[in-house]
């Protein structure tokens, strides 16, 4: 069979804006992207699909005219909420993207499913997709396993090791040194003292807020520039770190059944090395990324994750993410064009509707 | 000077109703007592004062006609918000109360506050009133040290140990358990289960509600059912219990600086017994009390509640609370009438405004 050639459309849709990006396969130049700042709504329908296309359709026709091209051949969208938000988006996008822009084959993914595919591409691994919020999913591109996910249940159920998380505890320790409880931290009182103001009025003017979760993740590099001089914010960076290399544990694929038990139980035998090298190919590893906003809480929070993930996950192979969300959702429609899809078709995580 | 006589009103104030009691000075038979189960309303500029009235007013009036009587000599209001949230009550209950009432004297305490005069009424001591969420306080009696607070700073920021805190524990560890993440607990999955159905669907059914907190503690008790088999349970309750002795502990007022210096040098250097007991009286002891509705989790909770009040206030005698706000609230307005008031006016945790 020839590849397939044409334009692939890639979208990124999440909490902080839209990114659209065009890519000629085969490739012939660089991607051209668009970006918006402004969401898509979220409606009683979940995310709103006529909103999502009042932007994606003009930036997809032009840059569709900036690369001369007439028609999109294959459309991957990744967004936040796909996965009990994606209603609106299943019933509208298929028809409307087939008819605005001559779309042939289309992907509905998950955002951690983008986050997966920009990171690692199609080989098999985990990934932690970590801002404001955290999500892992892993696959090892069976069908049979298709995707596993951990995590990413929102700041009061879970996103531990999130920037919610990790702000959250911190302002915790500033009022417990306010109060003279245990376990609180001057240093994060002093911090904030300046960010908020007197600490009495800070429940007063974080509860009302629509935005809890990005307010408490704001405080995160407050946390992660304490750290350094404070055991308190050093240890919440530390049980941050094993909050997240715990999801990345629970979602790295396995070596597979039959395989493990003979391997593992002859690697043992013979005193022979890791006899995950069976399962993952030369490197013995399954890859492991994290990526997302919270990596730029730098090395107090990235040092101590270093080490939980070896600790936690001794077979893998940590990697440092290869691209971004919209990126993943571009390696995802170049596949659909290519008919190469490797990642396991496994709605809602990810969803080939054509 | 003789003590005044005549009738007094206390009024509870919280987040799942009003209670108003009127008491004869001195005691001639049983409080009379009324209850809505209607909380007052929380506006724009905080507790409404005139739904608050509403509801209070023809209440007293209801009480002193079954009681014969014509008039409140003294009042005391404990609410809930009284600290971040009372500019209006403080704007319109003094006048109000006057002409409707004929009240002489009036106080306005946090609920804390009347939690503490209905555990301990005006000794020297700690109180925690735990339910939904969780503060302490603690005084002296001296005017220098007036009331000290320790938590109470919401959901998000604190109310350590409090029902929010361990149902949303538990909710954590249901939902590690679903995703194979360490930390889970099987049991409490189980119980999420039985109680809200599929885990995935939680999130969407728990965020967009307004009275998040009580849906949190509403799987509180689901915890303590579980400890007894489940280490992970019981493992919340335990952190539940250190941080309540820690809110404990942070308010328990010390032995007052001077004597401190001397008995304590005096009992170390004689090898006598404890010598807080010169500041405390006969016990040797700072009475505190755990109280409200987080006590109905029973000995799962209590056990190891027990045990760290012993190992961070080793001086403290742990004690019942001898009633509830109500009886707080009347047990102030009983000492403003009888010009008795030993509880430090300090506001906003106790105003006495005329």
């Amino acid at each position: 069979m020839s590849p397939a050639t044409g334009h692939v459309l890639g979208v990124d849709s999440g909490g902080s804006g839209i990114r659209v990006a065009l890519r000629a396969v085969p490739g012939s130049g660089p991607d051209l992207t668009w970006a918006s700042s402004v969401p898509a709504a979220v409606g009683e329908q979940g995310v709103d699909a006529r909103g999502l296309l009042g932007q994606v359709l003009p930036a997809a026709r032009s840059l569709l005219a900036r690369a001369g091209a007439q028609r999109c051949e294959a459309v991957c969208v990744g967004a936040a909420g796909m996965i009990s938000l994606g209603a609106d988006l299943r019933a509208v996008l298929p028809s409307a993207l087939r008819e605005a822009l001559g779309v042939r084959r289309l992907a509905l993914a998950a955002d951690a499913v983008t986050a997966y595919a920009g990171a690692l591409g199609q080989r098999p691994g985990a990934v932690v997709a970590a801002g404001t919020g955290l999500i892992a999913v892993g696959t090892d591109l069976t069908a049979e396993c298709g995707w596993r996910r951990a995590d990413g249940w929102g700041h009061l159920l879970g996103d531990c090791g999130s920037g919610a998380w990790i702000g959250r505890a911190g302002l915790e320790a500033a009022m417990r040194a306010y109060d003279g409880r245990a376990g609180g931290s001057h240093a994060l009182l002093e911090r904030l003292e300046a960010v908020f103001g007197p600490p009495p009025e800070l429940p007063a003017a974080l509860y009302p807020r629509a935005d809890r979760p990005a307010v408490l993740a704001s405080f995160a590099p407050e946390v992660s520039r304490c750290a350094p001089g404070d055991p308190v914010a050093a240890d919440i960076l530390r049980r941050a770190a094993r909050h997240i290399a715990e999801a990345a544990a629970a979602v790295c694929p396995a070596p597979r059944p039959g395989r493990e038990a003979t391997s593992a139980a002859t690697g043992r035998q013979a005193g022979l090395a890791d006899p995950a090298a069976e399962v993952y190919g030369t490197g013995g590893a399954c890859d492991v990324a994290v990526t997302g906003g919270l990596l730029r809480m730098g090395a107090p929070l990235l040092a101590p994750l270093h080490e939980e993930l070896q600790l936690q996950l001794p077979h893998a192979c940590p990697v440092t993410a290869a691209g971004e969300p919209l990126d993943g959702a571009l390696c995802v429609a170049e596949a659909l064009l290519t008919d190469s899809l490797l990642l396991p078709a496994d709605p809602p995580m990810l969803r080939i509707v054509c």
